[in-house]
């Protein structure tokens, strides 16, 4: 198929190459063009604009910061959605936010255009090994004709309801792993003030009901003082930021992803943005006087 | 070996009856007669007060409720550390205070006498199986002592460190289950909320980053509307009440604990005491002006 790709960050780059390498012919554009580099010495035709890519393009496929990015790429003058052919399908991959990929649709649908919300889990590991799991909203048979491209990069594929039941599922996920990071942390700087073993705690909880992905994967770099980025605090926060705008619309109360969300905006002021989620550990030692060891 | 036995709950009595078959001659008193039927039943010697078990054993086991239950059996006069036989090791796997927890350690140490504790994870199933873990504070020597008899319970016996750490450990599971639980909840609601199948996003998001024991198993429950006890909401209150005591001694900064305390403070406010942990849904559900399957 004739694949548009737009955003090559960590994520775009992996999941962009392996649809190069399963064959398709793949219209690259990015902001910054080195981004795309590799992809077009792989085999990609680099496109001056987001308008290019959707006119030569059977999918568009998009993975890009923020929903102000999605909204810029997809919706403003000289977007997707008024450059792509009717009978064209779009697909977002960002986490964005499950209005504004509604808003999306609708204006794609106007033009005989299908557009899918289709955001993923697994992080880069997924990316790179292509067992992403993907939520897909909008219409059964537009995900139908796009899966050949989807199934390149993902091991897991669900159909999850109408326009923006994929932002909506990833909003699920987040709010749950704010849980399990608050839970974690808080865990991890008791055991330790109270002298323990980080690593002999998280092998004794980290199996029972007290189990979670974050313990047993971002638990092990806490213990040893390992903060680097799997995922970035900065796209975190922004995750949160679409969640908790979304539950304000709904009128939910959710007390835990709302004082999670301005523990993350505590590490963002105290610098760490740049570094992974696990680092919501060192706002609590700071809030608590203690050291990343537990002492004072 | 002449095994003393003190509390037949749901817990307990799985847990007495493993060491029964395993063939230990035990010793048992309950604070209700009738709780102890089946064990004498079972072969179990009934005896009249904690002193008698105290006396007729080599190794004395505890599970009770409260840690006011757990001092009365240990501390008070006609108690168990002032009837037990020097070299006698006594093991409390109630989830009780790590700080008394130290105070039995050194008053039956006066004596001559070690005392572990040994709270447990794994639930009402892991008491049936006998698969249990087992998280032990105290000698390592006299652990390894008793082995023998918790042995016939868990399957996972680790030596955490010096006395309270068993309790310590267990704290560090409980404070990790709030963060899992508040996460899960507000998950579930925003799912229901925006129309999308609550089995489903268990499915997709179940397995990757936010996965945890907590929205595989209790998740399903609530998708169901079942909310019988696995963990009564009420022990758990406990546990975070046992957690926060701990952390306020220490000074440590826990917002997320005591956010979940304060909800399950509600919860037991609105009549859910005997209802299982997964009912803090059914407080954010009313909170959020919401019906359980998201509907206003």
């Amino acid at each position: 198929m004739r694949v548009g790709w737009i955003g090559a960050g960590v994520m775009g780059r992996s999941m962009c190459g392996h649809v190069l390498r399963a064959g398709h012919e793949v219209y690259v554009y990015t902001r910054t063009k080195a981004s795309a580099d590799g992809l077009v010495a792989a085999g990609a035709h680099w496109c001056a604009s987001p308008a290019e890519v959707a006119q030569k393009s059977e999918v568009v496929v998009s993975i890009v910061g923020y929903p102000h990015d999605v909204r810029a790429i997809y919706l403003e003058d000289g977007g997707i959605v008024a450059n792509a052919a009717p009978g064209s399908v779009l697909v977002d991959m960002t986490t964005s936010s499950p209005s504004l990929a509604q808003e999306i649709a609708a204006a794609a649908a106007v033009r005989g255009i299908d557009a899918l919300d289709a955001p993923v889990s697994g992080g880069d590991v997924g990316a790179r090994n292509a067992t992403l799991s993907i939520m897909v909203g909008g219409e059964a048979q537009a995900l139908e004709r796009v899966r050949p491209v989807l199934s390149c990069m993902g091991s897991t594929i669900r159909h999850m309801g109408p326009a923006g039941a994929g932002q909506h599922t990833k909003v699920c996920n987040q709010m749950l792993i704010a849980g399990t990071m608050i839970g974690m942390v808080e865990s991890l700087l008791y055991a330790v003030s109270a002298g323990l073993s980080m690593e002999d705690v998280i092998a004794v909880i980290g199996s029972g009901a007290a189990g979670c992905w974050s313990v047993n994967n971002l638990g092990p770099r806490i213990a040893r003082g390992d903060f680097d980025p799997g995922f970035f605090v900065k796209h975190f926060v922004k995750d949160m930021g679409i969640a908790l705008e979304e539950c304000r619309r709904m009128g939910l109360f959710v007390p835990g992803l709302a004082l999670v969300e301005q523990l993350y905006q505590a590490a963002m002021a105290q610098g760490y943005a740049h570094l992974g989620t696990q680092s919501l550990y060192k706002v609590l030692c700071a809030m608590s006087g203690r050291r990343e060891d537990g002492g004072k």
